[in-house]
């Protein structure tokens, strides 16, 4: 009987590469809330899924990862990784939606656990600019003034960076937010013939719970996508960047709702 | 209507991931067979397999691949990965197969790919010694008396450490071999209460064509597997080493066969 | 004129590995204080110390740094990097100092700047628990019970691990401390039959200004150094493992002193 | 007694970042020969050469390294190490020689051979499209129509993409040439009031021995230089792209010229 929530599957179990929920997250986070053309949005939008607005969010975080048992954190090698995600507004059955085109992580841990959900996650490298808890010239303050930035690169290019400058705190989280994540879990086949009838191809809406979130500091923000030879990430390019974002949060995750399987 | 073989599915279809087959490889391989615990080996069986043997065979390639149009290689952090791929002995159906519990690459692109075909991939670090056209105190003869070594890292931890030295050449590849892999392709639910009611999980046999084959060293070898927190690949650790091997080859995939629904 | 601190020196100098100091840190360090064989303490001193005890201290740290003018956290990989660092108690002129007979850092650019006071950088890579500004399980308290780790990996192999669980305030920083390291600056020559003859091989001692120190916490710790088959670092291994630390600092080089040629 | 060709030094001396010369090389080297800007190129040299023309050489190249007794390739993580070296025509007492403006590699032991010869390394990511001995779609042929890429990304920013068909073989190697390097070996003093007063300032001749080189393919280029914030490589982009090469050398280096001390 082999063991695990995940592939590989062992006798113990213990080698999954992903084990099983329920994933316990905290997160230090910067958002950029910005506007793409509203047509080229609505051209990124799977069956399900109607178009809202050229809304978008891009948000870089720094995480940390346990299981219900593990303390993954003392090995942080297995716990913390970066993460770039783009999300943009949508609609779904009438209710506002986000919906995530491109994802990209740093450690496999999290991608798999990422595919589990229906992220389109992909290996990038995030770097995001830390406040610390001395003043210094090498940090900015988490307050008024505070300047922060952010970088994506995938395969060696550059393909984003924000900025951030601080000025007042504020109640409401960027808009479009996790908290209303539809992702679509996917997995082709590969026999001759089949590769283009998904073995699994179905619309999904993420769950979290136990959510925290620390006070959130508002700013301005600048926001740039590069060319890429063949990510299409920079066609939501902004046309309009509005506020910026630092915050703190935590969630756990353990359910998921399947809304509709796509194959038709 | 988006496209791609792959998360993530855009207007174009050139983001995924993992583009569409064919996938064709070439790859310069170390081997070297050995002897596990019957009984372990046994242990790390799918359901639908049964055990045969002992025997094992850990390869470690330096690959470079490319998709049907692109040429991949002309940008080679698309194009070159290093795996180190563990088959292990077993029996489908009466026949002699043979089944991977441990693989490890270095690219998304590629662990995308194995999850498709059911390779239980996870990011791992290969080094391989490369043989050069030139007699050098650098590098091994690709000969006689040439020494060639290759090493396996997981999470910054050294796991595997193998070393060849090359005798004469032979018409045998080394066994297990790829030809006759079969894997499980897994993907888990989420939903609460299904966490262990897999979407996915069914037996399927690999296939490749094109296959082509350079000359085939043999030799004596050395192989240690290292203790690990929690991966289980020291289970299988070597009770026996036997042969070595230095070969190169390429194939191409873009097919496979289900076998069986594992679900029950 | 070329211009630059360190090489490349080049028409505008903004390519060089490392600008002119003034340089700025600012960090999130744990450490761990221990003795060590002091015989083998010893062993690891230069000309020009002399032993003290058995006494070391195993430093861990996640740091943000940035020029003068330049704000090189808003591109934090130009920035952040993380480092492990061991001191050893030792005497100069009858004083107390600290010697490092091991440190590894995970970018070029600090690795430059230390070779430059005498560090004796290599590249490793550093893992350190993180605390965030919300109660998680995904992350220790910054408070009793609280628990960190940190590691160290060397071309992908684990050296060390540190377990630190927090207990109580302190006004005392772990010793031996930064605050009084005196390094040996040295670089080869490559001429035939001067290999062993140093171009510089000098005495230093470090200095440091605009030091700032967060509240420090205190409390148990465990250290571990693994056998590696040619960093000597296990030879200083813990016999007695004492207390772990958890603080931030910040400070500002741009200064070093003299001590003595070492070439006789 | 401390024992080390660089830091770290230690009681066995086998700790040393890099172990004392000779050091032997062998590697598979793409190059293409391009013109920049005659005055631009005259503008990164050093005091000591003088301008010779805008010819310029790029090289990219995957390296395996041993010492006298090592055998650091069977371990290869120690051996391996990719490169891309510019080089530009200057003279020196009227001989032509070749000076290096920029030069970056992916290993700190490999930095480190470098800074004792006056590199200026810094760390980069280069990748090389590899020939593999069998036809393969996956890799090109070495030989007519056998196309071939490199690339260099530098802190997660690409920064130059070459590309190479060959078309014929020739005996003449890429100029300018490594066999004429002249570099500035280069340590700045970190006293206060001395940091434009270096330690170490002096031009150095490079040499080689027991040099051996494959047979030459030569081809087609195409070459392009990336804008980069500060890396000035860009300024030496090509007017007019050359010929390509690619082809097989290996030498050992135990040995340099000190020419003149440049710190007046």
């Amino acid at each position: 009987m082999l063991k695990g929530y995940t592939l590989p599957r062992t006798p113990a179990g213990t080698s999954s590469l992903s084990l099983a929920p329920p994933w316990h997250y905290v997160g230090n986070a910067l958002a950029v809330e910005f506007d793409a053309e509203p047509s080229t949005v609505a051209s990124f939008l799977p069956d399900g899924l109607e178009p809202e607005s050229g809304r978008c969010c891009a948000y870089f975080a720094e995480w940390q990862y346990a299981s219900d048992d593990g303390e993954e954190y003392l090995d942080p090698v297995r716990s913390q990784y970066r993460e770039t995600i783009l999300l943009v507004a949508a609609r779904h059955a009438g209710e506002p939606v986000a919906y995530c085109p491109f994802i990209f992580v740093d450690q496999d841990v999290s991608l798999m656990r990422g595919l589990v959900q229906g992220w389109p996650k992909q290996i990038g490298s995030t770097w995001v600019t830390r406040a610390y808890d001395l003043p210094s010239r090498a940090a900015p303050v988490l307050g008024p003034g505070g300047k922060f930035g952010a970088t994506l690169s995938v395969k060696e290019r550059r393909l984003v960076e924000a900025r951030i400058t601080l000025a007042e705190m504020t109640d409401t989280l960027p808009s479009p937010s996790f908290a209303r994540a539809v992702n679509v879990r996917h997995l082709p086949d590969l026999a001759a013939g089949r590769h283009d009838i998904p073995t699994v191809h179905e619309l999904v809406q993420l769950k979290s719970r136990d959510v925290a979130i620390s006070p959130i500091w508002k700013g301005t923000a600048a926001l740039e996508f590069f060319d890429h030879p063949y990510l299409e990430l920079p066609a939501l390019r902004p046309r309009a960047v509005h506020a910026g974002y630092r915050f703190t949060f935590c969630f756990t995750v353990d359910d998921l709702v399947h809304l509709r399987d796509l194959r038709k």
